[in-house]
């Protein structure tokens, strides 16, 4: 036993201390968005990284003997988890027949919104002397867009149905899977000092191979199910499991429906096991073909939104999230070194207008043909950075590629895009469908 | 950064493999069991032990690389979150309004049920020359009864409303409570080689008071809220959340409606964070108290038990525990050691033979004014030990009081208790209640 109980104890209070605070931030953050009417969205999530700062850069982080090697051990690989767990329910929104009906449209607009931020962020850090390792990982944190803000800005809107919206989301998840692309070469370009070209082909080739077989997976399986029919195993399992369902009522969608007997509730539970597991194993199979363990646990999400209908699992998942994502948040906080950060501040700003204006002009321009309030709209949906440019920084500082001070910009860089966005949607939404489209649309969305 | 990135993949992939054999062990449990039309019920639980058993007794062991440091440290940790989740579930189902209306009868059979089965483990392994703390700890295993098993039975005869029933529910529950005090009690008693009895008084002494003080509490809000009062800070956040679950229909007990929009949903999660802080804080405290982090645990569940109508917590906090209780079942079959184990096999058995005489005896005794028949059913119900047992020899495993043959032993005893009882409680329940007898009470149970 390497633990002992006094060890245990004090993280399950750092448990303790660590879920309350940011659970008690998120509130905050909620609450002051709906006292700013939804003008300013601050997500709660940015509460949670506020706490990990200020537990990471005071004397708390002693005091809750976070600097022990059995504690940072075990809350890191607990935060990984969490990731891991939070790119699976963001998969999990994604499924494969979304993802291949938004069209050429979407397509567009996303590849110039990974293309022109990446290039940006690694110009920007090559003209200041960065090393090209460094360079390419802030790159590729310039590169995926976080929707979920702008979603919820849509919703309050009631603008779902709008063309623009469409596009958003589609471009978004498009968005996902290629910035996972960029990150998977990137991690592959800087391993080592010294570049070994055919390694780095061969892994790159590997990663490209796993998400587009991954991909295709996941076309097969829903064009299979589309055309009715059954497919090997997983059709089998299917079809015993919608025997069993018919036997008792299931409520609309929304509603989950509480077992009886014991093995009623184990059955029900097959979702979730089915869901963690494919969930775990790719995050573990990307790790071991060089890629991000996330890559893995976001096909793994797609793929199995193919089975949501058949599988309750999406609530359940949430209720896992709930408790364990807030670590990872705090755990990116509690890495920025404020000290550090304060001395870069200036390019932190840079960054951020550059993370700004290369999505506005790279998602505006595939979107130009809609009409410039069209364009507008799209550009400035694809602002927030959010949780991905945080993965990517996290990586590379855990990798030593990254420092202290440039992780410290990324994590503000997301943080502020994510902030921006809202009002200048709200702004741009409204310039185009006013008040009254807002309602038109409204009462066509049901 | 003390963990690779290398190290994390392989977590991944071990939490990947232990949750698959763990499930697909249960399951296979579950399948034998309706395969025998619950003659002999096997709980999936068991499964899941032996699965750990395979995994820490093979080569599987070395190959998942579970012997290196951090991958034990992040399993130990781990384990203990599960458990901890574990109790505080059972806590859940033990409002303190039970406790207080299951009447003397109960409290007598849970009195001689804990003190019987206490001495004979006790002055067995002290006859078998054992030292008085190990002894100390055999004894405080074979206490604490686990009543899920009984419980299914007794469901599936559709007996719940039996008198036996309810005493065995009623009895099992203060059991739990009273093998929690005695855990203590062995703890502060074992503590060091040479007893300080000044200190170990103090200690027994905080343990007493912080289990009636939460006793207590309980009591006041169960009684507050009974008489329709409010009372400081809970009743107002609880009048707050009427007034919003007011504006939207819920659904009957047993189903769950999903919010629409993020605020809703982050709303509806509010009994998920405060029973999960409740949890988390208790059981810290407890440790500090120097108890085991489960009694925290477990009247953090009975605590919050009394919140459920309003705050619903118990389906979130389930799919936590899908998720996260089988790595505290598997890490105790990876602890037990076939090759020390083997050697004591004989010991083993008959201090299962012990733990079935003693409680039978001590309960059925309790019971006997009910008739013969009657004490022989709950005697018999009380019989399997289970997860309680298991995290006692755990925790003096883990202070180097428990050897590891005799950590065995106790994980013997508390499955061969568990697999014994369904075949005798079903007789019993045949001979007094017969067929005709099961289905009158049938009808009258809804």
């Amino acid at each position: 036993m390497a633990i002992s109980e006094a060890d245990i104890g004090i993280i399950i209070l750092d448990l303790a201390v660590i879920f309350t605070l940011a659970k008690v931030a998120g509130l905050l953050c909620e609450w002051a968005t709906t006292a700013m009417k939804n003008k300013i969205v601050i997500p709660g999530v940015i509460g949670e990284i506020l706490v990990g700062v200020i537990l990471g850069n005071t004397l708390l982080y002693g005091a809750l003997n976070l600097d022990a090697e059995e504690t940072a051990q075990f809350f890191e690989v607990f935060a990984q988890l969490g990731v891991i767990f939070l790119l699976f329910a963001v998969g999990l929104e994604t499924p494969y027949s979304e993802l291949s009906k938004v069209g050429k449209k979407a397509f567009l607009v996303a590849l110039l919104g990974v293309v022109i931020p990446f290039l940006g962020g690694y110009l920007l850090f090559i003209g200041l002397n960065y090393n090209s390792s460094e360079a390419l990982f802030v790159g590729a944190a310039m590169v995926a867009t976080s929707v979920g803000i702008t979603a919820r800005v849509i919703k309050d809107l009631h603008l779902m149905n709008s063309v623009e919206a469409r596009i958003i989301i589609g471009a978004a998840v498009i968005d996902d899977v290629m910035g996972l692309i960029v990150l998977s070469i990137v991690i592959a370009l800087s391993d080592g000092d010294s570049v070994n070209y055919v390694d780095t082909a061969f892994t790159i080739m590997i990663a490209i191979m796993f998400v587009v077989a991954m991909l295709l997976l996941g076309s097969y399986i829903n064009r299979t199910r589309k055309n009715g029919k059954t497919f090997p195993v997983i059709g089998t399992v299917n079809n015993r499991f919608n025997q069993r369902r018919r036997r008792k009522p299931v409520d609309g969608e929304g509603t989950v429906c509480r077992p009886n007997s014991p093995e009623e509730r184990a059955r029900s539970h097959t979702g979730l096991y089915l869901a963690i597991i494919l969930c775990l194993f790719l995050s573990a199979i990307s790790t071991f073909l060089g890629l991000a363990a996330i890559v893995g646990a976001f096909l793994a999400g797609m793929l199995f939104a193919e089975f949501q209908d058949r599988w309750l699992c999406k609530e359940k998942i949430e209720s896992i999230n709930e408790f364990i994502v807030p670590f990872f948040f705090v755990f990116v906080g509690m890495q920025v070194d404020i000290g550090s950060f304060s001395a870069v501040i200036g390019i932190a700003l840079v960054l951020t207008i550059i993370a700004v204006a290369t999505k506005f002009v790279g998602c505006g321009v595939g979107a130009l043909s809609l009409g410039r309030t069209s364009a507008a709209i799209v550009g400035s949906g694809m602002f927030p950075r959010g949780e991905v440019a945080m993965i990517v920084a996290t990586i590379g500082l855990a990798a030593g590629i990254v420092e202290d001070s440039v992780f410290g910009m990324v994590v503000f860089m997301a943080i502020a895009t994510t902030l921006i966005a809202p009002p200048l949607l709200t702004y741009f939404f409204n310039k185009k469908y006013g008040k009254i489209g807002v309602n038109n649309l409204k009462n066509s969305e049901e």
